[in-house]
């Protein structure tokens, strides 16, 4: 017998990429920072460990405040959330009554999150090249959402395509998912005035490095952060903990590290993406800090399980149209070229 | 406009114990241990913060393994949250298809989720004494949640009574609130194996000093866990972050800290509660970490004020019920006899 409510009992679950000892892994499975945070971030951390005794500050100023100055918007036009994950749960749960539309290939956790919350889902194909086209959602009804770059692909949607939509839909709820957009794109935070219907979800888990703190936010209008606070208020006030906070601040007072390290990365992506070519790869023109790439002539569970038993760990998502490919998240430029040297060695393997 | 879902637009959310600066005011508020955490507990978090980089453990073993120990439990019936706040918000969300009955006077966050999955919901009085009747639940149906001790009452409802309901409502799932339970009552966990229908919650943020790290956890059957993940995956699977993993797997290495700390709330308490008749005040039998009490010539609105004003924090409630009473956490014996004399001094100045 289960007391479990009939409406969840078929749900199917997200599949998180697996966490596996570094010590033997290289792990570009899970789209991580490889650096760690600046060392200010410990000092941080531990110091707000000598006060767990109290309640965290449910107005988390510590990140607001500063974040809010970074994203050149007002503190009440900024939502913290335990994880980007919570945040979107938020949006699904209260702000798609007239149903949502997505990219068939996306983050995954949307389809999740409209199936447990029940929500009238539109699922919209990206075209043959995977880029968004959104004057397919143009006769559509209810909240839009989509990431940018969308994640597995990195591809990247203009800005203007963005705002001509937000025009000309303003009863409809438009969700931009920003996890990736540091890695060398344009964030829409700045038309937060501009556009009432605009809500942009960010994250401190990979240009920050701070994956393991769960800290993430949404940025939109005030009326929509207060209906949010409505939610968070009935269900989890003190949904950011103390450590996080403290985390979240001190890296924000470390903008120069974050930037350098954003550098890194998208250097690295770049050298990545030569060499992959190189090797006969056909890939995405990735915005994000990972690579979406196929190969000709050898399958993407072959490839992915062949990683796998040189220690090295990449996403592949068993989905019919984009089955072929890998998700390799970029790592640092030594844990690149060990990937580019066994790769080359599967290839030539299977096609000599 | 708003495009909050019709439904949420009448949320009455959660009012939280407010938050003060420590240096200014004596804080009796909101339950918190008045002790920091063991030193052991910042030297785990400052080790964790220099891997933030990567996602927390989604299994939360380093807590899990020996909370689980602890318990007397196997790890599979364990569940682990963001807070115990998220632990009841999974269980209002997922368990209540039958509806839900808890007392009237409670933890408020009760009535907040009940609203929030707009769950049918019966609200039992307590009887005249405070003290809870599990009889006057058997004609009702679904499940049954309370807190034990009770907050703000601080009484415990003895054991021989649960079994006796769970045995006559074997289809019923009945919740055990065991927030306060470290603080000199017993506990019904080592009675999970004989009760399919029991499930305990537990907290980390009172007798475990953290608070402020949002660590809780529900001990179940591994069918009831194991639909409590179903909805977890489908929610927020990181939902507790690396630093709070590391905060309450050195805690639990400190088992002798925490007890010693115990003891000395429980002694403080008693001495208050002497102290309390002493100037007149009416109280429960709180075996809680807090003191539930009236004055029969002050109101509770006016002592409440009188203390903010001397500068220390208590709780009011202003519900009908308990309007005239203070819900008073147990703070250090140094915090108390100052509570003490402000409180001689405020009634002395009313009565004469």
């Amino acid at each position: 017998m289960t007391f479990l409510n009939h409406k969840y009992q078929e749900l199917t679950p997200y599949t998180p990429g697996e966490q596996v000892d570094e010590q033997v892994y290289i792990k570009l499975n899970t789209n991580e920072n490889p650096y760690p945070p600046a060392p200010s971030v410990q000092q941080a951390v531990s110091e707000a460990a000598q006060k767990l005794n109290r309640y965290s500050d449910i107005a988390v100023e510590t990140v607001a405040k500063p974040l809010a100055h970074y994203l050149g918007v007002k503190q009440e036009q900024l939502f913290l959330g335990n994880g980007s994950d919570e945040v979107l749960s938020y949006l699904f749960q209260g702000f798609t009554e007239k149903g949502i539309a997505f990219p068939d290939v996306t983050y995954g956790f949307y389809q999740v999150y409209s199936n447990l919350y029940q929500v009238e889902t539109q699922i919209v194909p990206l075209k043959k090249d995977f880029s968004l086209e959104l004057s397919e959602y143009d006769e559509l009804k209810g909240t839009v959402i989509f990431a940018n770059p969308n994640a597995p692909t990195g591809i990247y949607l203009a800005q203007e395509e963005i705002c001509e939509f937000l025009t000309h839909h303003p009863d409809r709820l438009v969700v931009v998912d920003e996890a990736y957009t540091d890695f060398g794109s344009q964030s829409m935070v700045s038309l937060i005035d501009q556009y009432k219907n605009l809500f942009v979800v960010g994250t401190f888990s990979k240009s920050r490095q701070l994956a393991g703190a769960r800290l993430g936010f949404g940025v939109g209008n005030t009326e929509l952060i207060a209906d949010l606070n409505r939610l968070r208020f009935s269900l989890n006030p003190y949904n950011v903990n103390s450590l996080s906070q403290a985390a979240g601040g001190a890296v924000l007072q470390e903008q120069a590290y974050v930037d350098q390290k954003i550098q890194e990365t998208i250097r690295v992506r770049e050298w990545s993406k030569k060499e992959l070519a190189r090797l006969g790869f056909e890939q995405t023109d990735s915005q994000g800090n990972f690579l979406f790439a196929k190969h000709p002539k050898v399958a993407g569970e072959k490839l992915f399980t062949s990683l796998r038993e040189n220690n090295i760990l990449v996403r592949w998502f068993d989905q019919p149209r984009i089955k072929e490919y890998l998700r390799i998240t970029v790592g640092t430029q030594e844990q690149m070229e060990r990937l580019i040297n066994v790769l080359t060695t599967i290839i030539e393997e299977v096609t000599v």
